[in-house]
């Protein structure tokens, strides 16, 4: 899917092509430029369609424009992905730029770790596509009693997490009282993206890459990776869980 | 690790920046430039090496430069992007520039599905680091009787088999007439690559996408997925698995 941004006035950009599972799309474009520090918030949205200049066959589908409620930058784009290339030569470059992006999160919930060690379960019985077809990733936000408030499933985990926090921004839930949950590992770009959206606890049934532990630990993220089987690992900010 | 190319007597070239697991680099960065079609086999690398421009220090090692023993067509390099780039935009573009790139896979190894299912097995014994670590994946090259040729594990999955496929390359190992399996799920790109290294059987314990599939049906490359507790999925070409 080919995402799209245009300002009033201005031409629909392509900014981002992303090998997706259909479904949620509209959610997977808003919450993409979310928590790629691309937009603020919902109100920078003034509306997400299919792209009209494609005839409605197979493509039509896969082509999301974004039209902003003020003028797009699309140096700011350039910026950020010049940050995103960068992470393999260099974590701290990234770490540096992210954190003049993002200021760390201080506040968030407190969370019991029994909460914590139920939501692989909860995650996995709303694993409809996974049961059926073993292939999927998902990501859902739960509030800190381990409700679950949206859960998406895609091939990807970095789009899973997009919808999710996609869906979140256009219904206006409360992510910076949230957990985000993911089904695999803990990457350093999930970090990234918990922190553009301000979600305060990031936890995960397998492991964290040492450059996401770093950069939870610079943004005030609680990251907590292996939960399963009733345990988990709490890496950084650990006074949420208790 | 960042890959930069050069040909005799021109300057080198950035190709690609990728996240890795430190260790193997020089078969990553020989790896990567032959499943991407960068370079046609062992007779093109005139010497891989890490960057002489960069102090000794931490930075040093996370750029590789490759040496080729003729001129490096950085056009085809872009050809090559802008045809990866497109696949979330039409899987058919892709697979009509993969196959005038590459001739489908023809001949190959006839192997038992007992040899197959004991691949896991083999696999998992083989990774010390995901053993420590619970968080790398893995590859290896097989013969057609089961017997491990190589083994290479990294965070990434398509690094773990540039690794392996480099490896291979170098040493002179028959990729021809052996089994690549991977531990993770079985994506286009990896089938791409065994294309690209002429690899015929690709196995894997988990799920192939339904775009990975087709590549393989196109390709002539046999797919076999959910290799697990003695089963498995032939996905295409199953006349080589008896």
């Amino acid at each position: 899917m080919e995402i799209r941004v245009e300002g009033p006035g201005t031409e629909a950009e392509p900014v981002a092509v992303t090998m997706r599972t259909p479904g949620g799309d509209f959610e997977l474009a808003a919450g993409f430029l979310f928590t790629e520090g691309l937009i603020d918030g919902r109100e920078d949205l003034a509306r997400v369609s299919y792209c009209e200049d494609i005839p409605a066959e197979e493509q039509h589908y896969n082509v999301v424009t974004v039209r902003l409620s003020r003028p797009f930058d699309a140096r700011a784009l350039r910026r950020n992905f010049f940050a995103s290339s960068s992470c393999g030569i260099c974590g701290k470059a990234t770490l540096e730029q992210i954190e003049v992006r993002c200021a760390p999160i201080t506040a968030g919930p407190v969370v019991k770790a029994e909460v914590v060690a139920h939501l692989p379960e909860a995650l996995r019985r709303s694993q409809k596509v996974f049961a059926r077809t073993g292939g999927l990733h998902a990501a859902a936000l739960f509030t800190k009693e381990g409700q679950a408030l949206t859960v998406r499933e895609d091939v990807g985990r970095h789009n899973a997490v997009d919808k999710v926090v996609g869906h979140a921004l256009r219904a206006g839930l409360p992510l910076e009282d949230s957990v985000l949950m993911v089904s695999g590992r803990l990457s350093f770009e999930l970090v990234q993206k918990a922190v553009a959206a301000r979600v305060p606890v990031l936890a995960g049934i397998s492991a964290p890459t040492s450059l996401a532990v770093r950069m939870a630990e610079a943004l005030g993220v609680t990251l907590v990776g292996f939960v399963r089987e009733g345990s988990m690992n709490v890496y950084s900010h650990a006074a949420r869980i208790t």
